[in-house]
């Protein structure tokens, strides 16, 4: 038996099978297009479902569930996708569309969840009681796993912890909020950092790298400058590492998880990261005669949307 | 078969034997004196125990289990109560104690956990798959129930959301960090802004009740104040609100439970203060489509303690 996991992006959508021990055994991709309108995306996800298990040598009667992790929001109680921004969804019904080209069981989640999901089975907290990926991108994404198994909340809304407010009253948010996490602690807090040192500082190295113009400023332009020793970006790492450190002490003192595993794009920076978040987060205890969590970094990059999402309902 | 609870408190030791439904059969007290020293606290819980098994007219060989409600903290897995302020007590064998006069299976945690379980065992979120006990006292102390149990995380110190970060850089709190929330949401929050009307009006309604004396203000004060109408405490109450509402919606989106309960002495408020919360979580809420938790008052009062502990290890 295999399962096959579909991995939805706003550019692009990847499908692949993976066997019961978590290997990928196919993987097949197409772009997305998703202004052509939820049916016909729909009908190309199916598709790569077949092609997926075909390619892997399984016949659809080998097919135990498909698995897919969207950039939304899905709710379990009205089998509805809410709203997903990137593909302009809206209140769809994702699974009973698939049910139109396949018969084996749907599931649907979050592509945050399904990442945490994905290392819970096959990376970094493998193994762990209990866990919370972070993936620091854009915003900030997050699973909550316990027993193995997704904690996704009484209505399929936890896990969203970018939206704790750790800064009452500050940054608004795009979620009609003032101050949440995801405002400070995500590659766009990074960013925004940087983009001040540039402006403070126009002659300094972060300036120089992005040629003057403050919107080519990215997360790794700042942490590479940081890890060269550049004091503007050394400093700007330290305020981005205490943002960080903020949003994860709340999560220790609320879940103490086993593992906090971070992703995203600004887990890029390893070790680097990792032993700066781990100094802060031992700042931050409030029993400091208890162990914390560990902190380490995802492992199932690019493939974890198809690992995840082919473990859902498992 | 019966199980006892006990409920220990700086001023007194409180104990009584909870029936396989629930009920309590008896309930004895004590002071605690804990000047005395752990030993002889221990030994005057281990007497009250056999007392309010006796007063159930049961045998110890009828009594299946003791749970002891603790004011602090306590490591499972080094069998050690870590610190427990008020008593004095910092890594105390209190189970190991406990054996010494007790023969059965004796288990202890924080008395907010065990306010939680005995609110979901006997009280507001009674049958919820899912609930968080928020309690509203000279600090905030909270438990989270997943499928009527308690859930303590991986090394037994979750469920502290008193000290999740809400006012980055705030307020130093206790545990020697600045912003928890509970410097802002619970009764001392409440307080502090009863304090600062009556500093700013020393002819208003506060600071007549208070006789002029701003330590003498307590948060039934500004609660009976603002439901009477004074614009001063009404304004102070709405902040409180807000307040508790960044808190509270910072638990939403983590956890999302089926339910919130509030209690402790601000929830004393009763409906005033439940309609008000209730408005302020959803306007804070990110998914407007969505469901959001139901919030109650706790219901289980002075009783929370015993029959809470009385139910661990069920």
């Amino acid at each position: 038996m295999v399962s096959i996991g579909i991995d939805v992006g706003g550019t692009g959508l990847k499908a692949g099978a993976v066997s019961e021990r978590g290997e990928i055994l196919s993987k097949v991709s197409c772009p997305t297009l998703p202004e052509r309108g939820f049916e016909a995306v729909v009908a190309d996800m199916a598709r790569l479902a077949v092609r997926a298990a075909e390619e892997a040598g399984a016949a659809m009667e080998e097919v135990r569930s498909v698995g897919i992790g969207i950039p939304g929001v899905h709710d379990p109680a009205r089998n509805l996708v809410v709203r997903c921004v990137n593909l302009y969804w809206k209140d769809v019904p994702l699974i009973d569309e698939m049910h139109r080209y396949l018969s084996v069981p749907v599931y649907v989640d979050n592509d945050a969840t399904v990442a945490g999901l994905a290392e819970s089975v096959a990376g970094a907290s493998r193994g762990m009681h209990s866990s919370v990926l972070i993936t620091l991108g854009t915003g900030i994404g997050s699973a909550i796993i316990i027993d193995g198994r997704i904690y996704a909340g009484a209505h399929g809304c936890g896990g969203e912890m970018g939206h704790i407010i750790t800064h009452a009253g500050g940054i608004l948010c795009s979620c009609g909020h003032r101050g949440c996490w995801e405002r400070y602690a995500s590659a766009s807090g990074l960013i925004r950092l940087g983009q001040e040192i540039a402006k403070r500082n126009p002659d300094g190295v972060i300036a120089r790298k992005s040629g003057g113009n403050p919107e080519a400023i990215d997360a790794r332009m700042v942490l590479d400058s940081a890890k060269e020793g550049d004091p503007d970006a050394m400093q700007a790492f330290e305020t981005y590492t205490e943002e960080l450190a903020i949003g994860l002490s709340s999560i220790v003192v609320a879940l103490d998880p086993e593992m906090i595993v971070l992703g995203g794009g600004v887990a890029g920076a390893g070790e680097f990261l990792l032993q700066a978040v781990r100094k802060k987060i031992a700042e931050y205890a409030i029993f400091p005669d208890m162990p914390l969590p560990r902190i380490e970094l995802a492992i199932t990059g690019n493939d974890a949307g198809i690992i995840g999402a082919a473990h859902l309902g498992r």
